[in-house]
């Protein structure tokens, strides 16, 4: 296990912005990206939420970019005075920022065409960090950066979602990870007894269980995960055999596939 | 402005559990302990997302309990293996943990009434760290708890909000910030340069752009917000008259209340 778990890419991410803090807006980025790490194989290890306070990125940045694979960052890189990203991921990186070439053509370019101003507000998304490299925006152009191990991307989701989509060729995918869920009708409470014993005999499957309630009783979704077909296969079938003699009187069997 | 600053409760959140961090689970609590806080005049200044791992636990609450006023955590309280939220609290705050007699009580005669048995898995649900008080949980009866300054509570959202409306008369709340909403029908690009000059002018007024596109142009969101209603009229009054300088020719206002 620890040779296979030594090559997984590990991320994390970091969201900016004081609406997300003050309820106002509420973030649909996480779980994006979650489902789109997951899917790749690449094992999302944390999140942060900081506010647009320079200070406050930077230590959060430096925090995570020297400790996982990858980082990816959304919000803050708009035109408005509290756009303030780029300039906090240069001061995390001590490089220096200034308006990148091909961002600034493209922009110029791209405003003549939809006939708007280009304004000084809307060049500030021309800046980039010396040495980053652009991620595409179809959606509206001004594009995101990668720089070092750090994707940072728009808050908007439609043109967050496309820079993911952008950035996906950079990114080295792990073994994925695999999955199984069985649907339990049978309450928590009698399923964790047998199901730590079940944990422990695997402790290279990861076992979680999420309690539901229907308007007729409790019961638990326990999800399975490894990269082992093999494993999971095993681990599955202990857990339906535990569920099997758990409550042999009920009509049917106590769990869905 | 440092003055009211410092009588301004702060707060962070901290989500626990693989199941938000694999996008399995989408989190559903932020944006409501977000709306619920701001609406106490408590400034929610940083959110983080953990696995199910101890060590990430510890570190993570460590980091945010001394440096904010509260902190809430979500996830982890349940049944089973995975649930290890008290423990880790318990090493944070580096107190033994074990059966709080109160909690075993009312477990137990709960699991009596409903007819379920209070099986190992179940009243692992009464463990608590010493000094822990009840945060009570009228949904599934297991309480969540609060030790110092930090209020644990379940992952479920019917039974997290539950708890945070049991643990408000614990919080102390500030001055509550207010806010103006602008809906402006000007592309940001056009009004970041004036709003700009306008955030320069009310440095204690914060003001954000939150941008959106409909099916026939671009616009944005404009939001003030200060605890000074006073500072927010003449800050508001001088969003509108930018406004109405910046596009006189277009037919109506550009903007709507």
């Amino acid at each position: 296990m620890a040779e296979t778990e030594q090559s997984i890419p590990t991320a994390a991410v970091l969201l900016i912005g004081d609406e997300i803090l003050s309820g106002r807006t509420k973030d649909k980025n996480l779980g994006y990206i979650a489902d789109f790490l997951t899917a790749r194989g690449i094992d999302l290890k944390e999140a942060r939420v900081v506010s647009d306070d320079e200070a406050e990125i930077v230590a959060a940045l430096n925090a995570l970019r020297h400790r996982y694979t990858y980082v990816f960052t959304t919000g803050g890189i708009g035109p408005t005075h509290d756009d303030i990203t780029a300039d906090a991921v240069a001061r995390a990186f001590d490089v220096p920022i200034g308006p990148d070439a091909r961002a600034v053509e493209m922009l110029e370019a791209y405003y003549r065409e939809v006939g708007r101003e280009a304004t000084p507000a809307r060049m500030r998304m021309a800046r980039m960090p010396q040495g980053a490299e652009h991620i595409d925006n179809p959606v509206s152009r001004a594009p995101g950066f990668v720089i070092g191990n750090v994707f940072v991307m728009a808050g908007v989701p439609k043109i967050m979602q496309a820079m993911l989509e952008n950035a996906a060729p950079r990114l080295e995918g792990g073994v994925q990870m695999q999955s199984r869920s069985i649907r339990v009708h049978v309450p928590e409470g009698d399923l964790g007894g047998p199901l730590a014993d079940i944990q422990a005999a695997f402790p290279d499957v990861g076992i979680g269980s999420y309690p539901f309630e229907t308007g007729t009783g409790f019961g638990a979704n326990v999800v399975l995960r490894s990269r082992d077909a093999g494993r999971l296969d095993e681990a599955e079938r202990a857990v339906r055999e535990m569920l099997d003699g758990l409550a042999p009187a009920v009509p049917g069997q106590p769990w869905q596939a």
